[in-house]
């Protein structure tokens, strides 16, 4: 999952396509609590239709903005450039796409970041704990304050794969059609124990300071190490190897330090930290990164009742055989049990060696299997 | 790779069948430098016999002591208990087998954490670079100092995998059967990354003092983190789906704290973090880490060449198929390139879902593979 944040020009005003939509006060959370004047940062393209029935709902995975394409309020490249736009795999002439930045992140939407309306002070670990169905709520809030009663598709990959099952079991009937892409029902103990050390990681750092760091010292430590390791499971042992062997570090990354980085996938995990470390921050990371590992959609019922309740017409999932932490066997079973509750489904096995991120990177492969279906 | 080390009451003395062997002073170090006064430990089963031609040299894997079984001296578990004894796979009626700690280690052999005999204090990071082959002379020279002209067998999982191949590479003729378990002939850009980011958890540490660090206040949380990570890498996610699934942590492992473990897959990280962090040395841990990294056998030369000098007349490798970080490909690889050479040469590909630690769980499969080959 890379970020895709262009740094700009100190002189001129950066450019932002971001819409913000304001929450129930106070918005009730899954698990207890609520927060208060909560809003939530989204990005449009295409154009709603009379009938409003041609919108799909854009979740995104843990850590990209709402900034999914270029606009022409903000023309920097989104983080899915090459699936959107006209004649796209996601064809703006036809669909009015709508993104979100996920309520806890720190794109704009309201999380642990964001300023405590009751204290004037950052909620920090104050914010009520977060869920995968507190982003799908805050998701279906906005699309009915848009005034669309039913969704023709509501999508994602990755922590976003999750979140469309949220929103299909939590508000039957809201959506048409269901993309699921990279996602899972629930995490498996191996990435628990992946997500749950990158998070000690963040935690360990004295500069976490129980979450009350300050804007100047951030745990920039344990957020780097945080990221390296998510780097690791995002893609894939085969692509490294054909991506860099066993090639030393580029000359310009070398440093003269003990135990300094020799080859060029540690300079690939050091480029990768730099970018991530400055640009999210670590309460938010916490929250949406616990939200994964503890997501599971069998607390909404079990299958097929649950699926026959969420009113669905058709299916797409799509998963990589080359993903460590989403495994495609869990992709795999989410569409058998789509389809046993009688829901047109289908299941594409991608064989890119790309891991978790393929979605990210392979773009020809997912944008044939996401527009075919589509375009259906 | 599980440390095998049983606590001890204080009152008694704790029992140790380690005998020590002095290595040539100063010992050339393979990257440079040179190492005075360095020793290393080693302990014995069974008994050399007159022909001097039934030795076993068994070199670790990153963690363990050379107490890879009981003896009368020291009646405690090893690390390879089931694997060696009267009547076992490693068959000690028959067999005089020598086990070493690694040279760089800290039990009982000189590494970083040694008092440098010229200064009083310990090497730390003036210990000159450790390279697998360093690891693999000082067990020559052992051999050698014992007496021993020809080894039966040469024998290592995991790191130790490695050195026995730099050992026939660097001392042809010096065995006559070579065993090499879930090692490589070089470490994938995957396997560098995610050992790297264990030595950069240990050295962002501030408690790792650039190698200073006190006996009183070693960098914990670094290690702690070390070994989560090495933990998760050792294992597989199918083993870890049936064996933890998504149960709740142990009642007795949970703890009031933000972002505290949940689900019992984290109680087991943090079982396993308890045990290593204050038993190993973390210079000692890096310098090892970092020689896996550097490993690479076509620095002694390419197959067929190198394997025919090397002279050996058997040669078994094993793997596991669910191994990331040693993947089965690398070990399939060897095993043709030593069949290349006319080493009558047996490869065993295990169905084993435990992983990179399977030789320690698995020690049925290991102990029929093990025994048949030395059998024959």
């Amino acid at each position: 999952m890379t970020l895709a944040l262009s740094s700009c020009c100190a002189d001129q005003p950066v450019p932002d396509a971001r819409h913000y939509f304001s929450l129930p006060d106070a918005l009730p959370m899954w698990r207890g609590g609520t927060v208060r004047g909560a809003q939530l940062a989204y990005e449009t393209w295409g154009r709603l239709n009379r009938a409003r029935d041609n919108a799909i709902l854009l979740f995104t995975g843990l850590s990209p903005p709402a900034h999914a394409a270029a606009s022409p309020e903000d023309p920097r490249e989104g983080w899915w450039q090459r699936m959107i736009g006209p004649g796209s795999a996601i064809d703006t002439d036809r669909y009015f796409l709508i993104c979100v930045n996920s309520l806890g992140s720190c794109f704009g939407s309201t999380g642990p970041a964001s300023i405590d309306p009751r204290t004037g002070q950052p909620y920090r670990l104050t914010f009520p704990d977060l869920s995968i169905e507190d982003i799908a709520r805050a998701g279906h809030e906005l699309v009915r304050g848009l005034g669309i009663l039913r969704l023709d598709t509501v999508m994602g990959p990755s922590l976003g794969g999750m979140v469309v099952l949220a929103y299909a079991a939590l508000f039957p009937g809201s959506a048409r059609r269901l993309v699921s892409i990279s996602g899972t029902a629930a995490a498996s103990p191996f990435a628990i124990a992946l997500r749950s050390i990158q998070r000690d990681a963040v935690t360990s750092d004295p500069d976490w300071r129980n979450g009350q760091y300050s804007r100047e010292r951030p745990p920039v430590a344990g957020m780097r190490l945080a990221r390296k390791l998510g780097t690791v499971t995002y893609r894939s042992a085969a692509e490294w190897a054909q991506r860099f062997d066993r090639q030393p570090i580029r000359a310009d990354l070398r440093r003269e330090a003990p135990f300094a980085p020799e080859f060029a996938v540690q300079g690939y995990l050091e480029v990768q930290a730099d970018r991530w470390v400055n640009a999210f921050d670590a309460n938010c990371y916490l929250y949406l990164s616990r939200a994964m590992d503890r997501f599971d959609l069998t607390a909404h019922g079990t299958s097929p009742a649950l699926w026959r309740r969420a009113d669905l017409a058709h299916a797409l999932i799509i998963g990589v055989e080359s993903d460590m932490l989403f495994p495609i066997s869990e992709q795999q079973a989410l569409a058998h049990a789509l389809e046993g509750a009688g829901i047109a489904t289908r299941f594409v096995p991608l064989p890119c060696i790309e891991g978790h991120d393929a979605f990210l990177v392979d773009t020809e492969r997912f944008g044939h299997a996401i527009g075919e279906f589509l375009a259906r």
